[in-house]
Parts: structure tokens; sequence; C-alpha cells
């Protein structure tokens, strides 16, 4: 699905039950990153048009999610706070080539592996919570398209740096890197834990 | 106006009128750079939820203004590119103190000057350009309510980290730093030079 060489293990899905308040706040900080890396993509390849209007949609949009994400945790009277992050980003950016312009490859095809393990794991927790949170599994199935639709964004930006079999092949590594960092896991109950 | 301790002087229209398509190159920069400001602060104070809530609001809205700016720029067939800044945000940025909670009132309250700077522009602009460029009078008139609500929120931001004293004189401290560095000028044609 989406370039993903795994699916989540049911261990997530238990991790999510045991800390569903923990798993909501985390949830709001990843909106928040989100539009923090398209935002440094924007000042990184500023002279890249294209890549800038779709990245200042994408900041938008995932703002948009930090707010609704803010709105439910206030509904359900969970105090936003600081959280120490998951292992799952620091471990994608040290894949990350240091040489241009792989390494506008890698950080576009990192953004977008992490919508898609957010997109996957979304219509789990859809599917997972719909018979006992309705609010909350109609939440995650109204974000699973937008994820979707984020990782195609950035593989189709990717393409602007390097030729289709390059963006390919290294799509196919940092994806298979990706499973492996999922199948480790994280005792931190996150989103991508 | 807007806690702004000068005019700008006809010296910058001067330099306007010979640099329109250099000034509206560094226009799209400055509404990236806006919304960068805004983001760095979402990050920095992430439990403050009113901040980051309207912060939120004015990062989707400068994104916007950069969108718009470079609408403009391919109509007029200006190819968007890299610009050596004016020093102007760098002279700002330095007066900023290193200990919170001053350095939160003064990250606002440079942020408000800056948007209150650009208002006081956008509008000179205006007239200046209103029977030789209706186009880009109309924008710039369009531009000028945001960044004088802008500079309100920052204002109102800063009281959630000092008493209204405080932060009255640091604003008026900052203002007269502010307007000296404009009064220097910069040899470079930019909107704040």
């Amino acid at each position: 699905m989406l370039s993903l060489h795994s699916d989540t293990s049911p261990r997530w899905l238990e991790q999510v039950d045991a800390n569903l308040p923990e798993i909501l706040i985390d949830h709001a900080h990843c909106e928040k990153k989100a539009a923090g890396v398209a935002m440094n993509l924007i000042f990184a390849y500023v002279e890249n048009e294209p890549l800038c209007r779709e990245m200042s949609v994408i900041v938008k949009e995932e703002l948009e999610h930090f707010e609704m994400v803010l709105d439910l945790l206030q509904r359900r009277g969970i105090r936003f706070r600081r959280l120490k992050p998951s292992s799952y980003g620091r471990q994608l950016i040290e894949l990350v080539s240091k040489q241009e312009p792989l390494r506008a490859v890698d950080r576009l095809l990192v953004a977008g592996l992490i919508e898609a393990r957010s997109c996957e794991r979304f219509a789990l927790l859809r599917d997972h919570l719909e018979s006992k949170d309705r609010e909350l599994s109609d939440f995650f199935g109204g974000l699973f398209e937008s994820e979707a639709r984020h990782h195609s964004t950035y593989v189709q930006l990717a393409r602007q740096f390097a030729d289709d079999a390059q963006v390919e092949s290294r799509l196919q590594a940092l994806a298979e890197e990706e499973a492996a960092i999922i199948a480790r896991g994280d005792e931190l109950p996150r989103v991508h834990s």
C-alpha cells in the first residue's frame, strides 16, 4: 500500500488502546511536524516554484489538521503538552543523503513515506475504532485521503530531481528501511511507534 | 502608526521606482519568511495553545500571500529567484533577548514591528502606484489590512509573557531601534531597505 513494505502489526493497536490520550497528543505534534517539514522544503528549494506551490498547500493542510486535533483534545479534556517523540522520524532522517540532488530526492521520499505510514495507520484506526468511538473513527477516516494525496505529491516532486528509475529504486530502498524501523517499534506509545 | 517611531522617507520610493521587479521578488521572500517566523514560534512555544492557534492562522495567511506574489510575478514575466536579503531582519533579530520569558516578548514584538513596517509601506505603495500601476496598487492595498491585524496579534500575544507595562516599554525601545535601522537604510532595493 502506497509504497510501504509492511503492514502495521496488531501490537501497535494494543499500544493505542492502552494509551489513547497520549497517541492523540502525539498526533497533534505529528501534524505540526509535517507542516514544519514542508515549510523547510520551501526554504531549501525556494527557486523550484512548483515545489514551493505544492509545499505551501501541504503546510496549510497540515496546520488545518493540527488545529483539528487541538479541537479534539479540547473537547475530550486532554491537555496538549510536549512529548518525547518516537525515534521513527530521527531514524528516517539519518538515511537522507548529504549530497544534492540525491538529498532533495531523499527528503521528499522520506516525507512521502511518513505520509504513507500515517495513511495506513489512520485507516487502521478508522476501522478499529468504528464500533468503540465513532467520533474518532470518523476523524481518522477524514484524514486518510489527504495523507494519501500528500504521499503522491512528495513522490512526484522527487522526480524533478532524478530520473524515474532512480527515484523508484531509492523509494524501494527507503521503504525497506522504513519497514525495518516500524518492525523494531518503540516503547513509547506514538503514532509511529 | 502601529507603534512605528518613524515614517518611511521618500528615498525608499525612489528605490522602488528604479527596481520594481527586484522589490516584488523580495516581497515574495518576505511573505515566505513571515510564514517561517510564525511557524518557528509554534515550535518554540508549542504548549501555549492560544499562541499556536494564532500562529497557525498567520502561517496560512502569509503562505496565501506568498502564492499571490508568485502569481503576480508569473503574470509579469518576472522569474522568482534567490535574493540577498536586506540587513533589516538580521539587525532586528540581534536585539532579541536570550533569556526567557523576555525572549518570547522580544520575538513577538519584533515580528509585530516587521508587520507594522510592511503595513506602512504597503499603504505608501498603494497610494504611490495608484495612477501608474493600478493592479499593483490594488494588490498592496489588499494586503494592508492583514499586516495591521498581524501586528495587533503579535503585540497581544506578547502580553501573555510579561505585564502590560513591560510589554509597552519594550515595544517602545524596539520601535526606536527599528526606526534607526530604517533610517540607516540599505543599498539593496528591498521591501525593508
